[in-house]
């Protein structure tokens, strides 16, 4: 096919996955939406869920505005209109892009819950459908929209008749895409676990009511954060890798120009539209027995599927767009291998089949402080392997593309920009699990509170458990995919200040490839990139704290106030809970958010001033080391927190299975603190540093110019 | 004076400081010592704190001697008989004056605790010196067996008269000291956490009496932790950070060599000795008035009377020793001033006069979990304004440095070099209030259990309360000035690097001062580096975990089977729990102490293996990126871990003042909770980390010759 041919049929599969989102979205709207009593509560989510997305989005796109108001103005000073306005367009498409991802995955997400629920009051594998198809939409929107925003900017941009000066362009996209994410992803963490923490605390540790229960004030909140946070957050994290890790595979394609030509830029595009295709069918096969299986085998199936023709995929991209270098479809065939270990990695260190949950449940036994203290060795400790895989996964893959291309410089790099491209191909079917969890999660609220039979209820807390495992799982997906693309990143960052200071001098032999942290300014910035990442979590968890203090005591104003509540007489005030975290979440993000995007930028500015007429380079070398230390430590901390939350969660709930005196006993309540402290970990600070890291990498590689 | 002239005041300044710890420990020693009840008790203890330091440094001296060992046939089978003696000799000489200090601090603290206890019974004054002076015994014999140690190999290895060559064969002795380092405070703090975890889970939260109750059962073995831990093991700490950073100031004075000879060598023991006569000044003015006067007060006195006569002697030392530079003296002040900025700072995040602890206070009054959620998200903060600070000292004392001699190369170095030697000046006046801690602690503990008057115990309260500060600042300091003789630290593993390089292929203009983390394997050095820092931490805080889990079932059984315990009739088994842990800790530190060894050594022979023709040195650059990111990662989780601690520990204490519900109150639960979790991040994992981050220098340094 001719380089046109194939920049075509990225557009034609990307169309036609949002073709099939629809399609899925008429088959969920379709379905039946139960009784009376279960469309009110449904109604209620969608009402707070809506009322929530609207405001973090209006305060998005202010934020937006005045951030490529500037991007102009500064692109204009330093390179020129053409550039300024490419830059400034691509930010705004990566911008609106992204928000549109979100909002679509969202408008299904909030109405396939009720869908689901009322399905599972006749059939499992009806509901498990309606759920997982209603995640797809989120899985397909995303990663298709990412595709026609990156792929429509470079024919916009003339990319079929300059093709190597384009993916520079388009640096812009990520920049926008990670800038949306960063405060869809903090707003909807805080949002979620503010809500899950009061909610818990008062509910189930003071007044001994269950999860879901229609008397708790704040368990429409909490309903509402499970979407906010794990379906449109997720989404907008994930759109943004997908997003950056293009832009920075095929900045690496353009490396390689001489070798491939366009095809070797156009590459990552094309293997994530087989991944697309993959994906449709992956979900498509998805069916579960109606009481004899665990759903998760019937989702494990799907995801199966999806791999191995995603590796069909790869090879076939392999084969017509880079020569059939076989050394390239194994380090894709790593890449994927990679995304297995470090599912298993958190299977591991998450479930209660497994010694590191079973010692944090042991240790509720004696009390909530043995507990935290167990859980948080535990985080500590579950570090270890993914450092270890990643490791591996980095230097074989590197190795793969310098076997692959001997004689070119860059080649390894190229080898772990195929693994990353291997890792992601799958991220819509990853995705649409992921969206499976709040889904069913809502399910099971919208049942619990309607107060449906027994059986209905297993059926339900069944998907729910299912849903929690992938939402574990993704987490561990979506940071193992960043630790891999972040030397793609790097080097990318590297390419265009090397580019850069070529303009500047004229010196077309100079390459910028040293990051010394043996100077002192270098290891200096190194040292701030990585406290960067301890303060950005601080802000994010206390966020979570102080809107939970809110929670708590409006919870405990109501059941004091109006003590019908409690006796099931007369209904709590959903709303007032609902407004005061909005409120409080939106407040909370923009702090945080703008210390991601200042300190990186302060840095480079600051640190250029040490530069000497024998090191002119020190601001962007300061930089990078920013980035470089920024993303270690970030990885550290997001799998700390990743991992942590969700031991202390399973924990709880081996406890919850009647162990170890089962619920309401002393160590039950010792775990449900675990469970509590872990909330703002794991889906608010953890899946914040994601998008926080990959965020350095756009940022530096957009202001790079301002560095020098 | 005469080079040998400065060598012979260094020693006999030592040995005076030696003298006049034993005369402060016969004037402790000739102190009344109470009741015969108060005596049985501390008996209790004394004896349970040799058993504990016996059986330790046994285990200790075994390891030693293995490593010993194998270091001495590695260094034969590299570089030949005389460098192979000198090194081990220099390692052996190292680990046993560590152990002679820790031994002969420990001596004196446990038998001042009775001592200050019986003298609280009169005069508040009578005991503060006394506490004050047992404490001095630590410091002085710290800092003196270290300046003797050095100079005394110095002068046993033809010092005189090849003095550019000796420092390099000194680094033995600072991997000595760090090796014994590591496992004492690692034994000491598991040990002490354990007890005190213990203690206080059973005792005050599920038996509802005090602290140091003398029907808990592992009321003893608390008390002896308190020796160990913070006496015993934070020596050892300080006593390493003196060596290694003398050796490391030691090798820059080398560089320097031909522009002050001799005596740049030998400055920074000159400037130690002169810290050491300030120490004891500050430490013969201390005194209180009886009641009027918060004991911290005349602390402060004393800390500012050192610290003014640290300055002198230090603007003395570069008068006569460097040719009266005094922008070295400016960089000298600049350690000093960092100093003080690290106390301010650990005091703003750790007391609760300031918001951060009132924040967590008040989150206590939602329960235990918002207590912990707030107190992480505290600790997380708590490392932006060291990091700051440390990066403004490092920059400016550089910039001094190149001010100082702009025509040499490595000037700044010098410069950074200065500040650390600033800021070690009063340490052992610090480490002198350091243990002051664990003696009022003591004391109080004898004065609780013996159940003297309330006056009396209202008098040791105070000067318990005035040793937590004590204890969390020396954190803070040994911290900081572990952060600024990092670079130090670097700079000598990467000068002795370019030797090795250098005697291996005879090119002498080779130097080796590029740590590009931009290269793979190097970045995934660095990545394994921080990975290593969380993943010792898991260790530890595991470590404290099991064994407390024991302590805890084992008052509980004692609870059960005799419930005279309860009711005062009968006495428990203290002896039991002592061994329980004793045992435990001992155990738990083999792991992660072999864990920081072997990991940084693993990195370097395998790494070394990536090496390419162009790129010879990959396997030395690798294990610098471990080293100096290892570094980064292990100053700011020892900071969160240590401010975090502090901070919750205040917090309980703020209620315990009466505020939000006082003792007793829901609040104070979830407060005992937090202070709980803290307790092994402050005083097993923190100060371990201190330890590994310094043991990651000497050994890279040490065993350089194995990564090329």
């Amino acid at each position: 096919m001719s380089p046109e041919g194939w920049v075509w049929f990225v557009m034609l599969v990307s169309v036609a996955s949002l073709l099939m989102a629809a399609l899925f979205t008429r088959q969920v709207l379709a379905a039946d939406s139960g009784t009376a009593a279960m469309k009110e509560i449904a109604a209620a989510i969608k009402e707070g869920a809506q009322a929530f997305l609207k405001r973090q989005y209006s305060t998005i796109f202010l934020l937006s505005l005045a951030l490529g108001a500037l991007l102009f103005f500064f692109y204009l000073s330093q390179k020129g209109m053409e550039l300024a306005w490419k830059t400034t367009v691509s930010f705004a498409v990566g911008a609106i892009c992204s928000g549109i991802a979100g909002f679509s995955g969202m408008f299904v997400s909030i109405r396939a819950n009720l869908r689901a629920a009322s399905a599972a009051r006749t059939s499992l594998n009806r509901a498990l459908q309606l759920a997982l198809r209603g995640g797809a939409v989120t899985g397909l929107s995303v990663v298709a929209m990412s595709l026609l925003g990156v792929g429509g900017l470079f024919l916009l941009f003339g990319g079929l008749r300059k093709p190597e000066l384009i993916p520079y362009q388009l640096v812009g996209f990520g920049f926008g895409a990670s800038f949306v994410a960063l405060f869809a992803q903090l707003g909807g963490g805080i949002y979620t676990k503010a809500a899950d923490v009061g909610a818990d605390l008062v509910g189930k540790v003071e007044a001994g009511i269950p999860e879901d229960d229609p008397r708790n004030p704040a368990v429409i909140a909490d309903l509402v954060g499970d979407n906010v946070g794990d379906c449109a957050g997720r989404g907008a994290d994930l759109f943004e890798s997908t997003a950056a890790e293009n832009i920075g595979a095929m900045i690496l394609g353009v490396a390689l120009f001489g070798k491939f030509g366009v095809l070797g830029i156009f590459f990552p595009l094309v293997a994530r539209a087989f991944g697309l295709i993959a994906s449709i069918v992956g979900v498509w096969v998805v069916r579960t027995k109606e009481e004899g299986e665990d759903p998760m085998i019937a989702l494990n199936r799907g995801y199966l599927v999806t791999t191995l023709l995603a590796m069909g995929g790869f090879y076939i991209a392999v084969r017509f767009l880079l020569k059939n270098n076989l050394w390239f479809f194994a380090a894709g065939v790593i890449g994927i291998v990679t995304s297995f270990l470090f599912v298993w990695i958190t299977q591991y260190y998450t479930e209660y089949r497994y010694r590191p949950v079973l010692s944090i449940a042991k240790a509720s036994a004696t009390g909530a402080a043995t507990n935290i203290i167990t859980g948080f060795a535990v985080a500590l400790e579950c570090t270890a392997l993914p450092v270890l895989t990643i490791s591996a996964a980095i230097l074989s893959s590197y190795y793969c593309g310098k076997q692959a291309m001997p004689d070119v410089t860059g080649a390894g790099l190229y080898g772990t920009a195929m693994a990353t491209m291997g890792m992601l191909s799958t991220a819509a079917y990853i995705l649409a699990m992921d969206t499976f969890g709040p889904i069913t999660d809502n399910a099971g609220g919208i049942i619990e509170m309607s107060g449906a039979p027994e059986d209905v209820r297993k059926r339900t807390d069944r998907l729910d458990s299912v849903g929690n495992t992938t939402k574990a799982l993704t987490k561990g997906y979506a940071i193992g995919s960043a630790a891999l693309a972040a030397f793609l990143l790097f080097s990318a960052y590297l390419d265009e200040v090397t580019t850069l200071v070529q303009q500047k001098t004229g010196d077309f032999s100079y390459h910028f490839t040293s990051v010394d942290i043996g100077k002192v300014p270098v290891f200096i910035a190194a040292l701030i990139g990585a406290m960067l990442v301890f303060l950005f979590s601080a802000f994010a968890i206390k966020a979570v704290g102080r809107a939970a203090y809110l929670v708590i005591e409006e919870v405990r104003r109501q059941f004091r106030e109006n003590p019908g509540i409690m006796a099931g007489t007369s209904k709590p005030d959903y709303g007032r809970c609902v407004d005061i975290v909005t409120v409080g979440a939106l407040k909370a993000m923009v702090v945080p958010g703008l210390l991601a995007v200042g300190v990186p930028v302060a840095i480079g500015y600051i640190f250029k001033f040490f530069a000497t007429p024998t090191d002119t380079t020190i601001g962007a070398e300061s930089v990078a080391a920013v980035l470089m230390v920024g993303t270690i430590s970030g990885i550290l901390l997001a799998t700390l927190m990743n991992n942590g939350g969700g031991a202390w969660d399973n924990a709880k709930k081996y406890i919850e299975t009647g162990q170890l005196g089962g619920k309401r006993s002393e160590a039950h309540k010792a775990a449900v603190v675990g469970d509590t402290v872990g909330d703002p970990f794991k889906d608010t600070a953890g899946p914040s540093l994601h998008v926080l890291i990959k965020l350095l990498s756009t940022i530096t590689l957009v202001m790079a110019p301002l560095f020098l």
